[in-house]
Protein backbone atom coordinates (compact mmCIF):
# COMPACT_ATOMS: atom_id res chain seq x y z
CA UNK A 1 0.00 0.00 0.00
CA UNK A 2 1.49 3.19 -1.04
CA UNK A 3 2.62 5.13 1.61
CA UNK A 4 3.08 9.31 1.39
CA UNK A 5 5.02 11.82 3.69
CA UNK A 6 3.76 15.24 3.19
CA UNK A 7 5.52 18.55 4.67
CA UNK A 8 3.94 21.98 4.36
CA UNK A 9 5.80 24.56 5.23
CA UNK A 10 5.04 28.36 5.38
CA UNK A 11 6.67 30.57 2.28
CA UNK A 12 10.62 31.36 3.98
CA UNK A 13 9.65 34.77 2.91
CA UNK A 14 6.77 35.00 5.72
CA UNK A 15 7.74 35.48 9.35
CA UNK A 16 6.74 32.12 11.10
CA UNK A 17 5.99 33.79 14.48
CA UNK A 18 5.57 30.30 16.12
CA UNK A 19 8.63 29.22 15.04
CA UNK A 20 10.07 32.17 16.70
CA UNK A 21 8.33 31.96 19.97
CA UNK A 22 9.94 28.38 20.02
CA UNK A 23 13.06 29.79 19.42
CA UNK A 24 12.90 32.03 22.36
CA UNK A 25 11.91 29.10 24.48
CA UNK A 26 14.70 27.12 23.58
CA UNK A 27 17.16 29.82 24.35
CA UNK A 28 15.26 30.61 27.60
CA UNK A 29 15.89 26.87 28.21
CA UNK A 30 19.73 27.36 27.69
CA UNK A 31 19.92 26.03 24.18
CA UNK A 32 21.32 29.17 22.82
CA UNK A 33 22.94 27.68 20.03
CA UNK A 34 19.41 27.46 17.97
CA UNK A 35 20.18 30.04 15.46
CA UNK A 36 16.14 29.69 13.96
CA UNK A 37 13.18 27.41 14.29
CA UNK A 38 10.54 26.63 11.28
CA UNK A 39 7.26 25.37 11.92
CA UNK A 40 5.05 23.21 9.83
CA UNK A 41 2.67 20.08 9.70
CA UNK A 42 3.54 16.66 8.76
CA UNK A 43 1.19 14.22 7.55
CA UNK A 44 1.37 10.28 6.98
CA UNK A 45 -1.23 9.62 4.65
CA UNK A 46 -1.68 5.60 3.43
CA UNK A 47 -3.67 5.29 -0.35
CA UNK A 48 -5.15 2.63 -1.93
CA UNK A 49 -2.81 0.89 -4.48
CA UNK A 50 -4.18 1.48 -7.62
CA UNK A 51 -3.94 4.71 -9.67
CA UNK A 52 -0.85 7.43 -9.39
CA UNK A 53 -0.40 8.57 -6.01
CA UNK A 54 1.78 11.46 -7.20
CA UNK A 55 -1.46 13.24 -8.89
CA UNK A 56 -3.51 12.43 -6.33
CA UNK A 57 -1.32 13.99 -3.35
CA UNK A 58 -0.48 16.95 -5.77
CA UNK A 59 -4.38 17.68 -6.10
CA UNK A 60 -5.18 17.05 -2.09
CA UNK A 61 -2.09 19.54 -1.07
CA UNK A 62 -3.53 22.11 -3.41
CA UNK A 63 -7.58 21.71 -2.70
CA UNK A 64 -7.44 21.22 0.70
CA UNK A 65 -3.97 20.22 3.04
CA UNK A 66 -1.83 23.31 1.97
CA UNK A 67 -2.47 27.19 1.90
CA UNK A 68 -0.79 27.85 -1.23
CA UNK A 69 -0.96 31.50 -1.12
CA UNK A 70 1.19 31.29 2.16
CA UNK A 71 2.56 27.56 2.34
CA UNK A 72 4.67 25.62 0.28
CA UNK A 73 4.82 21.85 0.11
CA UNK A 74 6.37 18.86 -0.87
CA UNK A 75 5.52 15.27 -0.60
CA UNK A 76 7.28 11.76 -1.09
CA UNK A 77 5.85 8.43 -1.73
CA UNK A 78 8.07 5.92 0.74
CA UNK A 79 6.58 2.44 -0.38
CA UNK A 80 4.86 2.37 -3.39
CA UNK B 1 25.92 25.26 9.53
CA UNK B 2 23.83 22.12 11.04
CA UNK B 3 20.32 22.09 9.75
CA UNK B 4 17.77 19.58 11.23
CA UNK B 5 14.69 18.20 10.60
CA UNK B 6 12.06 17.37 14.04
CA UNK B 7 9.04 15.05 12.81
CA UNK B 8 6.51 14.81 15.67
CA UNK B 9 4.05 12.53 15.68
CA UNK B 10 1.19 10.57 18.53
CA UNK B 11 2.23 7.70 19.36
CA UNK B 12 0.92 5.03 16.66
CA UNK B 13 -1.63 3.39 19.39
CA UNK B 14 -3.41 6.64 20.50
CA UNK B 15 -6.15 7.58 17.50
CA UNK B 16 -5.45 10.73 16.02
CA UNK B 17 -9.14 13.39 15.89
CA UNK B 18 -7.42 15.57 13.76
CA UNK B 19 -6.07 13.04 11.00
CA UNK B 20 -9.36 11.21 10.75
CA UNK B 21 -11.25 15.04 10.24
CA UNK B 22 -8.97 15.37 7.17
CA UNK B 23 -9.60 11.92 5.97
CA UNK B 24 -13.21 12.18 5.98
CA UNK B 25 -12.92 15.68 4.33
CA UNK B 26 -10.77 14.11 1.65
CA UNK B 27 -13.31 11.78 1.32
CA UNK B 28 -15.82 13.87 0.98
CA UNK B 29 -14.05 15.68 -2.12
CA UNK B 30 -13.48 12.50 -3.58
CA UNK B 31 -10.00 11.40 -2.23
CA UNK B 32 -11.53 8.09 -1.91
CA UNK B 33 -8.13 6.10 -2.05
CA UNK B 34 -7.22 7.73 0.87
CA UNK B 35 -6.64 4.89 3.71
CA UNK B 36 -5.55 6.61 6.83
CA UNK B 37 -4.12 10.16 7.74
CA UNK B 38 -1.75 11.02 10.66
CA UNK B 39 -0.97 14.28 11.75
CA UNK B 40 2.04 15.48 13.05
CA UNK B 41 4.31 18.52 13.47
CA UNK B 42 7.52 19.19 11.09
CA UNK B 43 10.17 21.50 12.24
CA UNK B 44 13.15 22.62 10.82
CA UNK B 45 16.21 23.81 13.14
CA UNK B 46 19.09 25.71 12.16
CA UNK B 47 22.03 25.07 15.09
CA UNK B 48 25.28 26.93 15.42
CA UNK B 49 28.13 24.75 14.06
CA UNK B 50 29.74 23.98 17.50
CA UNK B 51 29.12 21.05 19.82
CA UNK B 52 27.12 18.20 19.00
CA UNK B 53 23.90 18.34 17.16
CA UNK B 54 22.10 15.36 17.69
CA UNK B 55 23.09 15.47 21.96
CA UNK B 56 21.08 18.86 21.76
CA UNK B 57 17.63 17.80 20.02
CA UNK B 58 17.44 15.14 21.58
CA UNK B 59 17.60 17.26 25.07
CA UNK B 60 15.32 19.82 23.22
CA UNK B 61 12.51 17.33 22.16
CA UNK B 62 12.72 15.82 25.78
CA UNK B 63 12.19 19.48 27.72
CA UNK B 64 10.33 21.12 25.42
CA UNK B 65 9.73 20.18 21.29
CA UNK B 66 7.30 16.92 22.39
CA UNK B 67 5.39 15.40 24.85
CA UNK B 68 7.02 11.87 25.25
CA UNK B 69 3.89 10.42 27.42
CA UNK B 70 1.67 10.91 23.97
CA UNK B 71 4.10 11.78 21.02
CA UNK B 72 7.38 10.58 19.69
CA UNK B 73 9.70 12.52 17.52
CA UNK B 74 12.89 11.69 14.87
CA UNK B 75 15.55 13.83 13.99
CA UNK B 76 17.84 14.23 11.28
CA UNK B 77 20.77 16.17 10.95
CA UNK B 78 20.93 17.15 6.91
CA UNK B 79 24.06 19.51 6.82
CA UNK B 80 26.37 18.51 9.55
Amino acid sequence: MPKARVYITLKPTLLDAQGRTIQNALHQLGFERVQSVRVGKYLEIELAPDGDPHAQLEAMCQQLLANPVIEQYRYEVVDE
